[in-house]
């Protein structure tokens, strides 16, 4: 028997085009002779639907696309992802389920058991969990056809569901498992996928036939790297990360070893440079924009932000602007140009200087005699977005914001000025770890100046002024803010750890009441376990160290 | 027996705040000799918590909260609603609890089954839900103790649940049904609340007694409006809305009815009207700040949202800026001066002429030899929301957004620009609906100028412009609206409906490509079943209708 496993890179409620995809894969593995085609959770639709899933017209437009792949479920037997109504009055109106289609008929329906509602996961919002479970007989197999986190309820410390399916179906003796998965990326997702891939055919003993999505939805950048593993824990092979593929394999070369591929390699740096070049791209590709437009200031955040664009648009598609202020250091200007011409990235200069002033001027009466204080700073910051925001609508830009995740935790950052933009593209890295991905785009040669790295972060919104004077130093700040955001300590475990209370305090407090601002942030590719944005949900209003 | 119910108006993670309003409450109702006393869901808390559940800090403050009520339990009983943790390692850590306090004891814990997960719930992200149902005794009778939800499940044509924790808890034969409840509002609610309320009390034939919060929550209000019910389904009374109350009932006076007061009356703008006064006094009262600002255009939506701010705040606390520019009309500008002056309302006019050929001269290269388009229409809406944040950053006002949820819908508004601010006030609120509120602000008087109703509603960006050129008539696109928002009906029943396909088409093309920007926008007070937001959650990148 030979499997297909399609890891594609679906678009959401785009019917036709994912259909056209999917046929076009089937199409391949027909010729390949195969016996199962193995598609993606949700794949008809794309993942995550989110709430079009409550709308009956978005439904039929599920049920209209499985009536296509049946019609040619002819030769070959197709697994795929779909919503499906619940028949049962009682309960949630749907079901997330996985059809297997065999010779022009539903052959079996598999509904998703354990629905992920924690951090960027809402299934319980729509989906019915299934309570009972049967495995598949095709051709003389016993298949358990199981959905993403159905596989996941095991060798967890503290498991998250009372049941598990794999668990209910091996008194029938399944011979294998399909997985049909839409597992977002994070740094550490294919090492954890791995994990729990192999406790899984280690716990029962089958191979595993494991297919994830590839590609960005929003913030949601998912990696592939869909999973053919050996009943004893061997990596068969490991699909790349960030790419389609289609792959057929001969279980019977699964069940022996032999001619087994293996994984992919693991570095960190990479894997969040190629993630974000992908949530780039899509981003733009999806919503048919070509061309990204981003303020370049000499620092760090812009510069790597420039970097991705560069590389995941085409630099012909990017443009910068330069935006000095009287406030402004020489290199900065500098250390900006040099980045721009050697990607070969149109630029401009736009001075905010007399922006600035007509803003001071008109407000003269209102503000006279009192200090220079954060309304004059902002000014700078927003004159810069408003800018940016006029060019994007002349010329049909989308502004890329260039925030980091420590700027963004701690709230040091405008709004509608430096936090403006379409797409937070760092917005999950802090900001060490945009240092460390500097270096990494630098491997091959110097294409940030060393000077944009080396030199000490700097808002330049007063005269000399160093992020150092408000924020603790980055090393220190960095390690509190992935403890609490990340790991969820409270002050009493932070303090324990080590960090000095007053520091701790004032932290904690500040990540908790720049809440309003983050509200209206742009959506952050999602590289870490817990980003801000959709996968992490505060009261703006409250009291809780704050 | 003597029953208290406390509807109170808490902050959340305001753990000695809570508390302190608990134990005054514990006070009266010990002074009124009675024997129970029953707080909301999640009162030492407050509701909702949303991710500050996940952090273990959080819920030890919730428990060493309930030890301290557990100390003033004497001659009372408490029924108080807490976070608990789940004792067993599967599932969930915790559960949404209804803690029954006697004499210094934990007499019962029941916890909530029914775990609402839909709109702007999100319960089962924390909570594992109760699988096992007690009635708890006291004094002689058995109490079905119940949270929220867990009575909302009898009398719906669609349920969203397999069981029905009363049904459970019947063999039991409960003599009075307790609620815990943290229900919020919407302009249908109150008449929902009581239809569900009185299916419970006449499908058990026993009394409820059914206790909400008060107060608004970053966009959530709470309008109380507590029952209780007589067992053949007569109101006894239901408390005052939006506002807090204290109040003990002789429980053999609710079972014969004698003494009953009946219900609240509910005329939908009035209940809308005090809904947003809560809204924008507890956003503001609760993050301790007492001053808004906002810019007033003459038109109707700017003119409606500063009669709340001002009802709200209190004049002395709202200032409003009038921002003409070469497009303003003068009759606008007479309009916004009459309702600062009528309202007595700091006002300062501030001509963003000078700002806005500022950006024009420097983007002068740039630009050269391209048409005016949306780029100039937005540089001046820009250039009103950096003055309105430039007053708020130097005077530490919070800018009140003042779009309306029909632009909101349809993306009629600037990303920075008009839709600036802090809080959005009327963003739930159809422009039909705002004009109806407008109608009820003026029905003991002229506040908001008449000519600021009639007017035909214009953005004044371009000469003459008028919101008819770009939209549909706000009576149909409302209605559109309404029933693609709301009741989630496509484009076929729409069109079945006898809306014309191109105008439909058009209409949900535009509410979908337009969710980047309200992505962006300031927490709206929801005053509907379905408000943007956290209530209604979409794909920003995406193909479906669009």
């Amino acid at each position: 028997m030979k499997i297909t496993i399609a890891q594609l890179n679906f678009r959401i409620g785009d019917f036709e085009g994912n259909l056209a995809k999917m046929l076009k894969a089937i199409e391949t593995a027909k010729a390949e002779k195969s016996d199962i085609i193995v598609f993606g959770e949700l794949a008809v639709c794309g993942y995550p639907p989110r709430d079009f899933l409550e709308f009956e017209d978005f439904i039929i437009r599920c049920e209209n696309a499985v009536s296509e792949l049946c019609k040619v479920a002819h030769g070959i037997a197709i697994a795929v992802g779909s919503p499906t109504k619940n028949p049962v009055i009682e309960g949630k109106d749907l079901f997330n389920s996985a059809y297997f289609l065999v010779e022009g008929e539903i052959h079996h329906i598999a509904n998703k058991a354990l629905l992920p509602t924690y951090d960027i996961f809402d299934e319980y919002r729509y989906f019915e969990p299934a309570k009972d479970f049967k495995v598949v007989e095709f051709k003389g197999q016993k298949i358990a056809l199981t959905v993403c986190e159905d596989i996941w309820n095991i060798s967890n410390e503290n498991p998250l569901y009372t049941i598990c399916p794999m668990d209910e179906m091996m008194p029938q003796q399944p011979d294998l498992i399909l997985n049909l998965s839409a597992s977002p990326f994070s740094y550490k997702q294919a090492e954890e996928r791995l994990r729990i891939v192999r406790a899984n055919v280690q716990r029962y003993g089958i191979p595993i036939f494991y297919v994830n999505h590839v590609g960005a939805q929003t913030e949601l950048i998912f990696d592939g790297g869909s999973i053919v593993m050996c009943a004893n824990g061997d990596v068969y092979e490991e699909l790349p990360y960030f790419e389609e593929a289609i792959k057929t394999y001969e279980l019977s070369k699964v069940l022996s070893g032999e001619g087994k591929i293996g994984e992919q390699p693991k570095d960190k740096m990479r894997l969040i440079h190629d993630a974000l070049i992908t949530g780039v791209k899509d981003y733009f590709g999806k919503l048919g924009f070509k061309k990204a437009i981003l303020g370049l200031s000499g620092g760090i955040d812009s510069a790597v932000t420039l970097v991705v664009a560069a590389r995941a648009l085409g630099a012909e598609n990017v443009r910068v602007v330069l935006m000095p202020s009287q406030f402004s250091s020489d290199h900065s200007v500098d250390d900006a140009r040099i980045l721009a011409e050697t990607l070969g990235v149109e630029y401009d200069i736009v001075p905010i200087k007399s922006i600035y002033e007509s803003f001071k001027n008109s407000l003269e009466t209102q503000f006279e005699g009192l200090p220079f204080n954060i309304a004059e700073e902002n000014l700078q910051a927003r004159s810069r977005g408003m800018i940016l925001m006029a060019m994007s609508n002349k010329f049909g830009h989308i502004v890329l914001n260039t925030s980091n995740k420590s700027e963004a935790a701690v709230g040091y950052g405008t709004l509608y000025g430096d936090m403006c933009g379409g797409l937070s593209v760092i917005g999950d890295l802090y900001k060490m770890e945009v240092f460390e991905l500097a270096r990494y785009m630098n491997k091959d040669g110097e294409v940030i100046p060393i000077n944009t790295i080396v030199k000490p972060p700097s808002a330049e919104l007063r005269p000399n002024q160093k992020d150092s004077d408000s924020l603790p130093d980055y090393e220190i700040l960095d390690e509190i803010l992935f403890q609490y955001i990340e790991n969820r300590k409270g002050p009493k475990e932070l303090i324990a750890m080590g960090f000095e209370e007053a520091l701790v305090k004032r932290t904690l407090r500040m990540v908790n009441i720049n809440e309003f601002k983050r509200f209206q942030t742009a959506p952050t590719l999602r590289i870490s376990p817990k980003a801000f944005g959709m996968g992490r949900r505060m009261p703006i209003v409250a009291k809780y160290l704050s």
